[in-house]
């Protein structure tokens, strides 16, 4: 696995992205003269409610940058920080190029974005229910007929798939090979979270399993807890397992060691950027800027945030008698990924039920991967993502009481339960052919990501490693990947 | 003052922890099946620009935490930047269990809402002039029969009541016991504030002097110098005075010692965030997308602050010959909390005189605290928040130019100084008795924050103590009180 | 240079200020009375649009601070992050006074934001050309006739005008005198941003090129390429020069030393944080919430400042073998400020090849600045603002492909390349001319921003002296100028 002749590596890796960059200008200047302007339509307030929530969403970029690397320990902090930035530009390539492509355009956004209405209901070609291709193309946005709204979609979109590729640099920092994650970042975006995608949110099967098997609506997830989330969870879960724990992290008797990260300020101030930025996660998927819905998801964000934030204080509190900073801010965190697929579908109090129950979960998960799995996670990625995740999606099968979503994925609203408006409804509503479809998607989810991901570990570890040599672990990755210490002024004391 | 068997306290704070979930937990229950969904309107531009305004006013929780965690000192760091996590989200769950019931809904922005207008200005029960029941109910967002606008203005104002919970968490940092301030998070979220909030805005006692009294048009106050910053400011001041100084902070012949932050650059990131969030705080507080006033406000809120940093940065600079930022980034932040309160209702130049003032009372408040009164104040709020406050809600009432606010407060416009169309006039500008209701309300406000903050420290400093103990003071807050140190690999000197 | 009896230059420097503000609060006040409120009219989605637009813009100034204080050493980290702060509330003031009144208003923002039209395409004055006076008045913001949406338009403009008078405190940092940078933030905001400015979007000469000589649609330059950011970048350029390299940047052999940045992490949040508030930057500069390319913008925008990102990533692992993240930030920024001046006149691909190219130009600029004009710039803000600005106004001329601009700076559609409808053409798109007026302009701007620059730099280096003294400098400039160490805890290697 170590990498023993680093110049011929590092001399292929050059190779690699060279050929990278020059396949990008080849396909984007094959586009240069199909691109033709197409009859603009004015994006009106939709497009530029979706455009602010787009941005909102990129800044979580840097709310996960400042967690990660709070989280971890100062030698490395140049590196995580680094990762945390690469994926989002190179997530920005990915997707650009393939990524959206496959997944296509939201079906719900499409006609209040002013684009074409998706085509009757009934029919979608096989391949249609795994992939889109936009017509045929939409590879580098060649997407030239369908108006300006399709460019706020695509920035929008683009946003979530970055948030997904994001939260496996949290769990496989501290070790991770920069070349093996930069390989992973186009793995993602340009072909893991865009399949998914298509699957719940493009038309494909999942959203499908009500009009199809009758199971209630089909898979939904709002804004995406599953999507976005457990995706990147599931993906943190094999990269961390195949990458093995840090250095250090299990003593001789195979006992967790705790590694607290070198600066809880940076940390807590990601919190605050990613709750800030979820607003624009969760009331911009509406897609919509006159749905009557937006101020009851921010309302239900916050509540349920409050609500996850609070159960972890409790269970630490119960727990240590400290009053953990961290652990309730991975609570607090883990409400937002659980409150983000029903956070449309739900009444207020559901939401605090679902955000507290996703910040105790999120505080079991970690200590059952850390203790009993064996699986190091230094941020604590793969319990709030992975398990909120989960939780998130299961919910919308409990808790959706009816009021949202009638129509929704093709099933008729007239026939819906015997009656006639009646929305998404969950177990406790009356429908329980709706949490099988929750639960379809689940393993879906969890199949498609940890085997995809998997396979490219797996793979590339053969082919070139994916893990720092231990040696350099020791003194951080800092220099030997980047080049520059992340605070070279200050002394260390390196744990 | 001092926990003898914190054994015992610990066991008895678990208890209060669980019955307050279960308590929430029931509460919310309680609401499950009375909350039907209400014929839902079009929220509109007004809503979403009302949420994004909240949106920025939540991201001002992120400043305050930088801002206090880096005036104060590192063994503290992850105490202080914990408590202003925490008072976020429990301020969230005291304000929707009760606060916004007791508030109920700011009068002014019902109808751009799309909420029911209020009744015809005569009748108003007794105890409405004290506190609003959302027509006797509002707990829990028990609100189904309002449409959508409510859960924006809940979101909206929720954010406000949190800024206002989050400003004592600096005056008392550094020695507050968490368990106490987890308390007083309640305390000031579901009583203290909503009630003055009620009587300025909630169409309560304050806001009726003009047409009971015919105080001017009642007391106003724009977007919360007084509603938001004198109530936090005064809050602080009854803290700071009960809690008693810092171990050290005055030498044995009672001089105030200087104790440096220990992060500037932390402290004036705060800054930018605040000053970046304020926007939303001013404007959106028109609740309304269409006022033409919104531009103005945004720009006095600029001129202020510019003219408040200025004011102080000359202030200091005669003083001590250096150009401290410390000093200037709270003549800025005072410039802003001055033109909250009059930012609809004066020029620009005035909004620069307003902000100057600000900025060179916040400098002078803050050494009458320290050296006179002998009030410690690590982050200087009382000084910027209260001072600041003081000052905006007096300044409205001598600089309103009379172009705003015609018939607001039931105070019809037509009698109004003679004059058709007139709108809040200051003492400059012909009516004494505007100054006169801001007088009143000053008074009001200062009584009861301080009044029921003091009543809160008193009473529980006897039952449970709010003070840390002297010894694990000096060692810092943050491993015992969190568990944890905020930057475990740097070697601190400590101060 | 240095000072000798400084005493006496502080007395003078007190009373510099106190007149400073004595001529505002006279200014000011001459206009209390002048200022009679107009017709307001209803702001609109526009105005709206514009100003959040506005409060992203503003949050860039946080970004620039981290980024250059990041860069920056520790010693000095007071000082860079107050003058980053410094410069935002100066500018205000001046650009309040005097730069607005210049500048004039943004003609094409005019109809959309409920403002008077300008008058017929023939007429202006000489003067015209070169300054505006907004119908002879505009200072102290005295444009009482002109409804709200001047209050918008004023608030963006001003943010932009801060964005680039920050620019040079990176370029001087670690050695500039505060006394002398206060006196610079009056200079750029009152003088040599708003001229430019009225150049180029004022109706001014350099937007007439095409109406008066036949070049193209007059020079264009979409969100400030060349406004902001070579303005900013040369007016560096010529601070650095003039204030010579650090102590210590260059070894008696006259080799470029590298002084690595304190804190890594810190400037690469300010990354984020400027890639999120140029969302603002460029879309916002539509001034209208309806153009239909406000999300092309959007997408251009993230595709270059990948692209650049991507570009220099390649370029210095090429020559290091290392993931540098420093440079590989200063490429994502070099990609945003090339596609700047383009990103509404060019398709996709074109964005990316842009940000790609300008990200490369940034690193090789970086290395002929330091290595060869042994100019010291410590954070790199000349290579990306000045180089970036420069290719981004320039890929105007070459990229621009028609659909976008037409009828823009009077330059009638219909004759425009013998066809109807016909937007800005680059040289690859058959319009020559263009990339002649983008021509003119780049030589204008670097003419003026540097000959402006250097005047001010070399008059006040006589007067009062522009440079710390050198004992100062290798102690760092925190204690001497502001009184405060950064980080007065933490034990720093000094470098």
């Amino acid at each position: 696995m170590n990498d023993k002749n680093s110049a011929s590596r590092r001399r292929r890796l050059s190779a690699f992205f060279a050929a990278s960059l020059a396949l990008l200008a080849l396909g984007a200047a094959s586009r240069a003269f199909a691109q033709e302007p197409g009859a603009a339509q004015a994006p009106g307030d939709n497009c530029i409610w979706v455009l602010t929530a787009g941005f909102l969403v990129m800044f979580m970029q840097a709310g996960f940058a400042l967690l990660e690397t709070g989280f971890c320990r100062a030698k490395n902090a140049s590196h995580i920080f680094f990762m945390n930035f690469a994926v989002y530009f190179l997530g920005v390539a990915g997707y650009w190029a393939c990524g959206f492509a496959l997944q296509g355009p939201n079906s719900t956004g499409l006609v209040p974005l002013g684009l074409a209405a998706p085509g009757p209901g009934g029919g979608i070609t096989l391949a249609g229910h795994f992939f889109d291709l936009y017509g045929r193309h939409g590879f580098f946005l060649d997407v030239s007929s369908s108006g300006m709204g399709i460019f706020a979609l695509f920035l929008f979109q683009l946003m979530f798939m970055d948030t997904a590729a994001t939260i496996p640099t949290g769990a496989l920092a501290e070790r991770w090979k920069t070349s093996n994650f930069l390989m992973f970042c186009v793995w993602m975006s340009a072909l893991v979270y865009p399949l998914y995608a298509h699957w719940m949110w493009g038309g494909g099967w999942l959203s499908r399993l009500g009009a199809d098997f009758g199971l209630g609506h089909g898979a939904v997830d709002f804004a995406g807890s599953s999507v976005v989330h457990l995706i990147g969870g599931s993906a943190a879960l094999a990269g961390a397992w195949i990458l093995g724990p840090r250095a250090g992290k299990y003593d001789k008797h195979g006992r967790a060691v705790p590694i607290p990260g070198h600066n809880l300020p940076m940390a807590l101030l990601g919190i605050f950027i990613l709750a800030f930025g979820w607003f624009g996660f969760n009331a911009g998927s509406t897609l919509n800027a006159s749905e009557p819905r937006v101020a009851l998801v921010e309302v239900n964000t916050v509540l349920a945030s409050a609500a996850g934030a609070m159960g972890s204080l409790a269970y630490v509190f119960f727990k240590t008698r400290k009053f953990d900073p961290a652990t309730t801010a991975n609570g607090f965190l883990a409400g937002l990924v659980s409150i983000t697929g029903a956070c449309a579908f739900v009444p207020t109090w559901s939401a605090f039920l679902i955000g507290a129950v996703g910040g105790v979960l999120a505080g079991l998960a970690s200590s059952v991967l850390e203790n009993l799995l064996g699986v190091d996670d230094p941020v604590g990625a793969i319990a709030v993502h992975g398990a909120g995740g989960a939780w998130g999606l299961i919910s919308v099968g409990l808790f959706a009481d009816g009021t949202f979503g009638a129509g929704a994925n093709g099933v008729g609203a007239a026939q819906y339960l015997g009656q006639a408006g009646r929305g998404v409804c969950g177990l406790f509503y009356g429908d329980p052919s709706q949490l099988g479809a929750q639960v379809v998607a689940l393993l879906a989810c969890l199949a498609w990501s940890m085997g995809a991901c998997a396979l490219f570990f797996k793979a590339t570890q053969k082919l070139w490693g994916i893990r720092i040599p231990r040696e350099l672990e020791q003194d951080g990755l800092d220099i030997p990947e980047c080049g520059n210490l992340a605070y070279p002024e200050f002394p260390i004391r390196k744990v």
